[in-house]
């Protein structure tokens, strides 16, 4: 589609004057197809982002509800592949993008369903924030999914899911699909339709998790050298982040350094091969917000998408404020300050804490020296 | 600015059926700001790139003319700190982008005339088509523009620019505007309003090439360790970028490696500090395509812009194809095959070669292990 | 000390004729400390690397036995530092160098003793073959040391051992003191006479692993970051370690890919922040060899030591072959052949495995592109 | 061979009591070729390296003489390979070692003659302190050697040497010979015994040169992505050195940055490729000090080997110190402070500077994270 430049003189303090001049330069201008900065300065170079993207928070309740009914009456197959339902920022366009340059979703899958094999070259993974029963079969490798569980999925990596149980489940998906969108990188190719027996087999732990997931451990084999742009684990799980993160609440209790902040502590998923961000494109973290504790402000370029995985309290992005509960999402549009607090008594945890899931394209900006934050202290 | 959700359940083969449960679920979605996967599926999720950019040429003549009327009638200064004149890609909605990810303008200076010194976390770089007697003052460093230089300039780093003789001057600027735009990673500030004495020197070589220009030798100071995210060189000029190409194509008649392909001479502008791409996001080189001489065709993820710098041509992109020569300027989008002919006669040069300048955003797709190409061989 | 240059004319077909002239010429290559190539060549330039060092075995037993010696009568302290008691391969000069870069000892602490606290550019870990009740305090960390579990320490962290029960221990140091002796890196400082309360605590699990020990994890806290050349997880447990090993001999047995060839399982001990070694100048690993199995065999440039951990075998090192069990430890010079094979029915474990611990100098071969191997079927 | 471990029992303040139990403990040690570390850690651990090595100067005129006394009457060829003489380090036991690490040696090739090709994994280079008129033949590419020319060739590399003039020649070759000897990683491999007409030919740029010898560009085909582990580029021509330095010292005088310290120029040789050492284990270097300067004292972990290639001057290495001119070669072993002064008046240069060649095996140090600096001012 073609579209035309339309441009208009207007007077305005750092505009060139109105004239019959500059009337016959724009029109110019317009059969020409060029644009001058002077008129789009403002929008184009600002003095600190200013994002299209706005604060928003989609509640779990209507979220669930609204998959649970399209997993009645929409199938899954090919042409759309998934019964994945995505966050449309208000800010963009009515476009399923949560920010400019991420996806994020709820997938649905009915009791004996499959969601056919498929790769494509966006990254992706998977959150679960209740339930259990469905397992994805990523490069043959069948992964059980369940509450708490990170399930990361490099690009051009083959997977498929499939509920092995007589219940529905839904989980929350990320992927890069805007910014590969964006940028124009996205490749897809659909897969078998059918899995054999040995990928639709149940392990309680992955082949990649009794290869990788091993603390500090690497296979010599070379057979066991990832092949992917991403991590090799294809499962984290909630005993290992929940440990992880009361240690570090218990560190902190001793008198040792370890949380991020005082009361708050936090985890990065990472690719054991490397140390690195789990995916090329994006970063996922998991964080405790201890009973009564507010985290500082802090603003970050890049945007983020939070899920409340446990607990209850109020988060504040930019101008907003929302009280959030669990399975509530939410999204941080870049340099955008952002606070959390728990709210013990509120919270059906027995800690009190507020645990939330984050994922973010932060990999992007500091792959390309673009990555700026601003500690709190300085923040006004 | 707020958008609404706006779905239509539509009859077709991949699509729902569409019932009263259908319409139902949709206004569901509308309401929560939802958007299904499987009504947008084909347009994110494409077998490969399909680029919303269109191949299409700018004529040096025009933009030449168009520069200079502006010259006449449009001051330079605060408010749109630039006489630059942008490509609009024809598939881009009449935005001032050549590209998804990449900027392109045509930037004129009147004789005596100074572009305020800012600084932009935008990347940026100025190529000079033809003509000379502008100084751009980097970070203090006065770095003369003449014809075939290449001058990179990193994000953040201050800069002016100054027209230091008594004719008007132009040069091409290419930046990352779109993609930082697309991103929110952008910041801006404004510089001191005049150069000093000192800056508005009008030195043959800047500081800059005279502490990184020396062949395979870098400076020891500390001082000179860059502490920019791109080349600590400022300028790379045309009497070694002519002379490398030139080594090239004599190496091939003698029977040796070195061209990019029989007939097609190619150099990369890179970091001396790091071997890597001269800015983190934006790719250069130059490229000398000898007399009789077709290209294959090639495609690539990611987009480029071409400035024809010396000879004519017949250069095909996609399903387009145009006849080129000085100062023309085309864009490759993302995963259109492209080819280049040169023709002897037409051309105005000696040689009869063609001489293309080529920008694209190829580092970000490398960095983030997106980059693709399809060798000659393989297209069909 | 100064050394003269002495040179011997010698008749040999390589050499140049013995005359006066040449006499003469080396009478003045001596005043002037000059040696020629000539002579030298055949030592300093083999066709591939022949080894100062020889293959030899040290046996547990003896080992013990001498180490149980010296705590009766060997004061731990200032002067020794440590009742440590190193591997002197019989080709090195006398000198304690397993091999010609890497250091191999036994220590010793007796009940209710501390070696005292220093901290050293040596890198250096323990491992342990038997007994438990130790903690090494590194940094002010406790950590505590059981059978199987690896304990890296990087070059200048603080650290020193304390014998919290009433029972002597053993375990292996392995350091890369030869070869910082060789390139005289080295650096050493005392440290502080008493450990504090807080260090003397003895718990189960170190600060260290507490924050860096849980699978594909990492902590966000800038505090975390590690600041040291090594990995800054300070023990890898046993549990941890024969899980793994269990988990690819598991895999194989369904399989899949996961050992490094037929029966023979290995993991490498790494760094969690990079991925890459646990130590920047040391490799450590362990490998289980099935019952009944024999490894191919294999030469690597670069030398290793090994520690027999369970189980009993057969090992062959170049021309030297031995039977091996619980404790043994041998040495693999720069480019001999290596092979082991597990003995079933000599072995005192159920499983008829062969455990061996390997540490070696990998990294500094690998990071200088020096690293070669040959595989096993181009060995004749 | 196979040496036996000599351990003495001796009355002293850091020693166990000299009893009939020690000794038996010793005899035991000796059986088992056991060597504890009480009796070593002096000095296998000291507080700071104590270099073996010793300063030392040996004089260009004595070298030369006697390379020229070799030429009479030593042949070039199989055996030898080279008419190289070799640096022996006072303190290194009267091997040809000039550091610990590093090889220096003078090469000497008569009229007519050729040094056969071969190829080893030790790294090597080139300097020209005089002369001109061999051409060196790495990979099939003749590179001309001239005054003040550094010529690396990376590990593995073919090369050959052949005079293709009516005078002899002599120049400085640079080796981790002693590095890779002690860590044993040295692989050699003989070559044709003749080289082809093309190979004999005698360019003034090699092919490396017009490849990959222009400023901050490199050659974007596939052919010229280099294979060997060190610098593509096989010539760093004097007149890019010498402007280089001329560059920085009127940076200085102008009032800009650029020097290393106040009169004292500096520049490496690199890796074009990745900005990095021209080799893996070799950093290169020249220094210009200034009429009547004088650095300031340092000392660094790791040696250094220098060569005067212009002007006069003294020099301090530890309690050493030497006038020293043209040609003249001396050693800095690992932490010993070093200083160098111009002299003008006895300089034979119109500039009365002073240029030193330099090289070192700062990249092992660095690669390994054990390069640490004393900076001028806090050396007592």
């Amino acid at each position: 589609m073609t579209t035309p430049v339309r441009l208009r003189a207007v007077s305005a303090p750092d505009q060139p004057d109105v004239t019959p001049a500059l009337e016959d330069l724009y029109r110019g201008f317009e059969r020409e197809l060029l644009v001058p900065l002077w008129t789009e300065i403002g929008d184009l170079m600002p003095v600190h982002p200013r994002s299209k993207a706005r604060p928003h928070v989609w509640r779990w309740d209507s979220l669930r509800a609204l998959a649970a009914q399209a997993g009645e009456i929409v199938p899954v197959g090919r042409g759309g592949e998934r019964r994945a339902i995505a966050l449309a920022n208000p800010g963009l366009g009515g476009r399923p993008f949560a920010t400019p340059t991420l996806w994020a979703a709820i997938q649905y899958l009915m009791p004996g369903e499959n969601a056919p094999e498929h790769r494509h070259t966006q990254h992706a993974f998977r959150f679960v924030i209740e339930g259990e029963g469905v397992w994805t079969v990523v490069n043959g490798d069948p992964v059980a999914m369940r509450r708490g569980d990170f399930l990361p999925q490099a690009g051009w990596a083959w997977h498929a899911h499939t509920n092995a149980t007589a219940a529905p489940m839904a989980w929350i998906d990320g992927l890069d699909i805007p910014f590969q969108y964006l940028t124009e990188a996205q490749f897809f190719q659909p897969g078998r339709d059918e899995l054999s027996d040995a990928e639709r087999a149940t392990p309680d732990r992955s082949r990649a998790e009794r290869l990788w997931g091993h603390p500090g451990l690497r296979p010599v084999s070379g057979a066991a050298a990832p092949d992917t742009p991403g991590s090799p684990l294809l499962a984290y799980r909630w005993a290992h982040t929940d440990r992880a993160l009361a240690d570090q609440l218990a560190l902190e209790a001793e008198g040792y350094q370890g949380t991020l902040e005082p009361g708050h502590a936090a985890v990065r998923f990472t690719d054991p091969s490397s140390g690195g961000d789990v995916l090329p494109t994006m970063r996922a973290e998991m964080h405790r917000i201890r009973r009564g504790t507010e985290t500082a402000p802090v603003r970050e370029t890049g945007s983020s998408v939070y899920a409340v995985f446990d607990g209850s309290g109020r988060v504040s992005v930019g101008d907003q404020s929302w009280s959030v509960t669990r399975g509530d999402l939410f999204v941080v549009p870049s340099w955008e300050p952002f606070s959390a607090r728990s709210q013990a008594g509120v919270s059906d945890s027995d800690s009190g804490a507020l645990d939330l899931f984050r994922f973010s394209d932060a990999p992007v900006f500091e792959a390309l020296k673009l990555y700026r934050t601003q500690s709190p202290g300085t923040l006004s």
